[in-house]
């Protein structure tokens, strides 16, 4: 099983190339789209896509993550095996939120030019390195030829929570295609009795909104905060796209309080 | 077989995590996406889509559709088997029009917590019930233990087609990216004299359109009708975009006349 | 293994219902998308993406491209089967940019009715005919029963380069997602001594534009011109859109110097 998480869209032939390369080396491997649409060169993005949804495949699973603002240039290619899965990209980032609990076993740096295409072009390592090495992996190659070994990837910073008197501090962290604002605020922190009492609402700009269970809790048009699918505390319009009625982005500071 | 048809879109990672889940649980069940760019809510698009789509589809195939506004509220979840596939979706209607001429055999609410994934999510029951439960049934187990039998599923009205002296009237019902507007007019109850003299035209306001056998038939950027794919009328410029052109939703009243 | 290259969208139900098609008919048979996000009705950013894939794709892969803006009409549908692959669509162009280099070895009007879908629309070819009939020669069946022999198939033509004092000149041919300009100049024709000393550039309009070895060699938000995955030169801004950013689009001229 390989997942792709691109910034490549779906309106060119980058994705299916990627594919074909792979099918060729690898045809029993299955294959499974995260996403394509990480607006183009977002790191942050397509580092939370794949954090949201690496979990919920099996072990063994090979996650491409290609965000690659910097293709062609001196960046690092790495490979990153943890004891659930493996994850290859470009060493920029976009691997690592989806490693921020996981128990690192081995990264390679991908170094190993038999593995990739030849000729290797300077634009589309997509193509020419991360499928053909993410291919080989899920044929049985072993992951130590992939490269030299190496201690380091970078990791993005995940933006701090703190903790308030009854309350939490944060931000936006990303704005899904509902238009819903996640924010790092994780609903495990929030105070059980507030939760359980209905006592909980988030405060973001001049807005206060009530934490419910689930979006049609609140009238339809009307704000609502939920804790969302992956755990985080989310705001939303019931019916409604959140971020863009309210001029909203990533990284806007958000409180829970009660 | 499973498809799946949603209005998650493809900018995130939710279809994504669902194949996840799915194919955890159903190694060998085959994926089909029907479409996931259903208008975020839009119940109605999304059961058109599925009913369009539905009858191309092998004996026995799992569809799965997500449009669910209404998800973590007291909606029920439901599976419907008839002759010749099984539905898997929230009740909310988005099932529906593909049963319109179907012999439905059982309907089970899903109540089955079992079949679940843990916990179970007030915001993403695609990921955390539908998923499942469709990968259930791809992989053997018995539609009954899906939850406990029910006689009603919510049914969304299709709108009334009225026959006229020479005509019938009716309205768009969809339109597709092209920008054709699709009508609930079926070209079978067209009277087959008129039909095969070219005396059919469609009215739609101040509009008068020939029905012509295809796109094509019509100069580049004129109107044109036409008996689409789904075996309903539709209205189109060659080459251009109607629906946008015309500033036509759906809804708008139109007339066949002959 | 069949790809798809359409102009259907993934809005509407189109792309999953071939693949309906396909699964019923040849259940073995993998399917991989090139794009189906072709402008509608653009022949030739259908016959470039899929130029621009095939080549990576494994013998006797069969490749299905369907922008089809004369469906319906009298225009042929075609099979062609090359040393490497086949290609099945309308018979306006779409597929003769992919066999620009191929050696063409027999060429297929698409006349057997048995192998179509029953009826046959006049607006959706793609999952009546071009669906059908790649199944059938995905799943064994003889190229040579799918119609009668033809010895020409519609080519649309590629722009022309020229050469000149130092130079090249020939034009815009695609704008991919990120905004780049494909152009048709070939970074092979280039002057291998002026490559090596880095002192190409491409002019387009009042642009003069140095050739780079990769996007990230030009500081964020500047033009760049570089030597593309295809073999093409291009014109970027790394970071930026360049098409958007300075309003051209396919067709416009362009320069390489040295």
């Amino acid at each position: 099983m390989i997942t792709l998480t691109t910034d490549f869209g779906t309106r060119d032939w980058f994705v299916g190339t990627m594919k074909g390369v792979i099918a060729g080396l690898a045809p029993e491997a299955r294959l499974i789209d995260l996403t394509h649409e990480v607006p183009p060169g977002d790191i942050r993005g397509g580092a939370f896509a794949l954090a949201a949804a690496a979990p919920f495949f099996g072990a063994g699973t090979i996650h491409v993550a290609v965000v690659d603002p910097g293709v062609g240039s001196r960046r690092r290619a790495i490979a990153i095996r943890s004891k659930e899965a493996v994850f290859v990209g470009p060493d920029n980032g976009v691997l690592s939120w989806a490693l921020r609990d996981a128990q690192v076993e081995e990264t390679r740096s991908l170094d190993n030019r038999e593995w990739f295409l030849d000729p290797v072009s300077r634009t589309f390592h997509g193509r020419d390195i991360f499928a053909p090495v993410a291919a080989r992996l899920a044929a049985g190659a072993l992951f130590a030829e992939a490269g030299d070994p190496t201690d380091e990837y970078v990791r993005l910073p995940w933006p701090p929570v703190h903790r308030r008197e009854n309350g939490l501090s944060g931000e936006i962290l990303y704005v899904d295609r509902f238009g819903n604002a996640i924010t790092n605020l994780p609903a495990a922190k929030l105070a059980p009795e507030a939760l359980a009492n209905g006592e909980v609402h988030l405060r973001c700009g001049a807005l206060h909104i009530p934490l419910c269970r689930c979006y049609a809790d609140a009238p339809v048009g009307s704000p609502v905060a939920v804790a969302g699918s992956g755990g985080l505390l989310e705001l939303a319009i019931n019916g409604g796209d959140f971020a863009t009625h309210h001029g909203l982005a990533e990284g806007t500071p958000v409180e829970a309080r009660w």
